[in-house]
Formats: C-alpha cells, structure tokens, sequence
C-alpha cells in the first residue's frame, strides 16, 4: 500500500490515527488465555494462539475507524518462534483487513545487511518463485545511525513496490535528547537527521505532495516537532508518545502540516489495553479508546485551523 | 557465556576472531540445496534446511579455531519464518558447541520496547515454566541512537544473566561518516557515543578487567579506532569491516590493548564464503580462511608487542 493509500485512509475514515499492537502475555484478557489452556495445547501454542486472537480481536474492532496498525516487532520476538508465527498472521490479517501496516521495527546497518532487511520487510524474497517474506509489510521504522548507505537501501523497495519508511529523527523516550539533542554548530542532531529525510523526501514526493519517506518525531517534545515540520514539509510524521507515554491531542498538532495532513499518531497501551481500566470487554474498550483519542485529536486540529476532512 | 569466557576461549583458542553467520541462499553450495530439492522438500523447508545445515558445516569446521560466532539476523530475517527457525537452530548448535554467540541484531528502542528485546535475546520468556526465547543468544548488538534509557535495559540482563552487548560506536560503513562523525564542541558523536559506553563499563568491570558492554568500532577507521580504544579502555571491540569490508590485520591492531586483548574481529563473507574462490569444499574453504586470517592477525599483533598468548 503506497503513502497516496494510507492518506486517503486517514481522510475518509477521518483519523490520523495508528493503533500499536503491542501485546504483552501478562496483560491480555484472561479468557483468551484460558481458552487454548482448556485445549491442552502446548505453551508454545497457548502463546502464539493468544497474541493472534487478541491481535485480530482489535483489528476487527478498530478497523473502520483507523487506516492503520503498527505492531512493534520486538513484543513477538521475545517470544521467539511462537511469537514470530503471530507477527507474521497479525500483518497478513491487518493487510487482507484492508489496513495500512506499519511494522516498528527500528532495523539499520551497513549497505548490504539493509537491503536484506528492506527485501524481507518491504520487497519480495523469493526461492523457485514462492514468496518467502512472511514478515512484510507496507512501512518500516528505520533506525540513522549508519546514514545514507542504510537508508538508500530501503528506498529502492519502497520505490519498486511503492511502500514506505519512517526515519528514527526525534524519539519519545526520555534520553532521546542525549544524543538527538547535541548541537553541531547551532543545528541539533536531529535536525540534522531531519535535513536528511528531507532529502529522500524530495527525490520522492508522490502526487499528494507527501513521500513515502517519513519520520518518527515524539509527541513528547512539542517544540522539537514544530522545528522538524519546518525541515521536512513533505515527510508523514508517524508520532508516538501519545497516551501512555504522556502526550496528548494539543500536543501533537505541531505534527500536522496547515492542510491538516502529514501526520500520523500512535497509541498503543492506550487501546489494546484500555479494558484494564473501563471494565468493558477488550475489543469495546479498544474501539471507545479510540473514539476518544480521534475526536481529542480532530477537535485539537479543528481548532487550530488544521481541518483536513 | 560472560565476557570473561569469551576471554578464556580467545586465549585458549590464539584466537581473536568471530565468525559472521551472514547466508544466503544464492550463494550456498548447490550440493546442499540440492539435497532438499531432491528429497521433495517445499520451499520453506529447502530454504530452512539449506541454512541450517551450510552454519552447521562452518560451525563444525572452525569450532576449534575461533572462540565465537556472529549470526547476522537480517540475512535469516529476510527469509521470514523460514530464517528465523534457521536462526534459532543456528544459536542453539552454536552454543552447544562452545561457541559463544553474537546476536547482530542491532536493535534498540524506549525503555520498555528494549527490555523485551533484552529480555528476548538475552534473558528469559517464560510461559508457565516454559522458556520461549528461542533466540537467546551471549550477546547482543545494540544501536545507540535513542540513549540511555534503551542501553540501560540490556544492561539488566546482562548482569543477571552474565551476557554480553556492543553498542554500535563506529560502524565499518561508508557513510557512517555522516552522524558519527559530527563534531560537537569538538568531539565527534563516536566519542560522545564511547563515553556513554564508557560510563556502562566503568559499572560493569570484570574480574579479567573487562566489561561486558563492549563496543562495534570499524577496521575501516584505523585512527578512529584508535582514539575510541582510549576513550573506553575495559570495553571489549567488536571489529566488523576485516576482509571482505576491506580492513586486514595491520588495521586492527589498534583495536586491542597493550596487553593484546580487548578486541575481537569477525570476518563473514571472507571465511563462510572462502569456497567461491579457492576450489575447496566450503568446510575446508572455510577453515583454511579462519586459519590465514588467525595467522595474519596474531603476526600484526606479536610485531605491535600485543602477544596475548
């Protein structure tokens, strides 16, 4: 699914919003659990069976009111093998449920290891013309560290199959400003950073004035996602740290560009487990959760002038 | 394995090599796909089978030469479940062979994303007694980008578990320049970047005088290197960039201390691949490759008076 898809996505459903699977065995409903227990099945199966019902539980329920999911990758593999079998069935759900799939996966390294992880999450890797990435997905996270040599690499999928990425530029977390906060003659490094998504954006803007090349910017730091807009007018923001993580719709507005588009954001703990706090089943906590989270962040836009839809 | 370990065996060994585990199919010796191709097998399990059996052939051939190997995840990633099964057979061979096991993984992420990484890669995933982190490796690679608060959650593993990280300070890439070699107020991000691994390792110290949280620090920066061996004196170096990468033995002796420990370099494709160009059968290829390169390092070593053995 190409960036034009998933803009046409947020406009129609009215919802600049991705959901986070992040599943976590500790806090999935209990019913869920005891269903593949009562079957006898295997600890590797009660775990893989569980984080696909529960993931496939909140696609159905969210999936006319938000164009896109991103599971973060490192919530299956912890669990190894099991946990990989239900990453790969919640990204082959999400897709044939007609949802953009965002897969947070945070990979990086020199030239020639890139390109494995880009055919493998973004292109096709094929043995004797059967398909053998089960992991792929229509945009990654993307890590900067090693620069463009890295980064290149995932342009050329992204090119060939029209899929997208999103460059690591100002995180969420607390001690992103340790390194992404250092000033190199008056420029921060994630300005720097921002310069360099700007680039591939550039040389990829599609007919919506937007590029499938894009960046990760926390709804943490308000300020720092005011400067980065300014750096990168035609990148999608993919923004985290909303919810869970503290920030809310005021907070993200700066995301937004004037035509109310160019960003996306993310809740993750704040649905899938909104059920521990409302005391309504999983999957209706997780659509209410996100109602809420939609009309909190479309009236901030609203009244900042940024009406897209 | 601790880090002390890995000492123990680069020493046993007169041996400070690892072996990167990076295959791919295209370059496999036919004779081995062929044999599951012939067998009837599906693509899946040609592929899986291909993978496992090459990495145990190497593992086999170089077990009593080298301390260490260095699967690279991206190259079984790509091939989806099918890699991942591969990859995971790969570590438990490996481990049950004495080897000690870098997982290249490159990972990182806030806080609680990385605590499952740490936890998934070096620590455990329990399921009602059952351990499903099929993917437990000794040690970890580890991207700094996102600070402290990522690095700090393998570090817990790490000293519950007596495992292993290298953070990425100086990649062996081209364009590595571009972030790591910023200067802020007059030093580079690579310093800045080793000063935080420095101050992990100054709280981890082992009784051999070396921590566990090491460094990924490029053969193809010799004077880089050279800097970044005084900014982290305990720190352990993984050297990527030997042979294939265009480094040799004279560029990584800089890597090690004056008492001839500290670093431990890898070389993949130049050993795992030595076949292609040497009309031996990959095993022995292989082999014989470990062997020149032991040789070619130990001499740069005894000539800069860093004989360890």
């Amino acid at each position: 699914m190409s960036i034009n898809q998933l803009i046409e996505g947020i406009i129609a459903k009215k919802s600049p919003i991705v959901v986070g699977l992040d599943p976590r065995m500790e806090q999935l409903p209990e019913e869920i659990i005891k269903t593949y227990e009562d079957q006898g099945c295997s600890p590797y199966d009660i775990v893989k069976n569980s984080l696909i019902e529960f993931n496939k539980g909140i696609i159905d329920s969210v999936k006319d009111l938000v164009p896109a999911v991103k599971p973060q990758v490192a919530f299956y593999e912890q669990y190894g093998l099991a946990g990989m079998e239900a990453y790969a069935e919640t990204c082959r759900y999400a897709k044939a449920s007609g949802l953009y799939v965002i897969a947070d996966v945070k990979r990086g390294d020199i030239g020639s290891t890139s390109k494995a992880y880009s055919l493998g999450h973004l292109g096709k890797v094929l043995y004797k013309e059967s398909k053998l990435n089960d992991f792929e997905a229509d945009s990654v996270t993307v890590n900067p560290y090693l620069g463009d040599d890295c980064l290149g690499e995932f342009v050329d999928e992204i090119k060939a199959y029209d899929k997208g990425m999103f460059v690591l530029v100002k995180t969420s977390n607390k001690s992103s400003e340790q390194l992404q906060n250092l000033s190199v003659e008056g420029k921060k490094i994630y300005e720097i950073v921002g310069e360099m998504v700007n680039d591939w954006c550039q040389k990829t803007i599609g007919s919506k004035n937007y590029s499938p090349v894009g960046a990760v910017v926390g709804a943490t730091y308000p300020s720092e996602m005011d400067t980065l807009r300014k750096v990168m007018p035609n990148a999608y923001f993919l923004v985290p740290g909303y919810g869970a993580q503290g920030g809310g719709g005021k907070d993200v507005v700066n995301a937004f560009n004037a035509d109310g588009l160019g960003a996306i954001v993310n809740s993750s703990r704040g649905i899938i487990f909104a059920y521990k706090n409302s005391g309504l089943p999983y999957k209706e906590a997780a659509r209410q959760a996100t109602l809420e989270m939609q009309t909190d962040i479309n009236t901030a836009l609203e009244e900042a002038g940024k009406k897209y839809w």
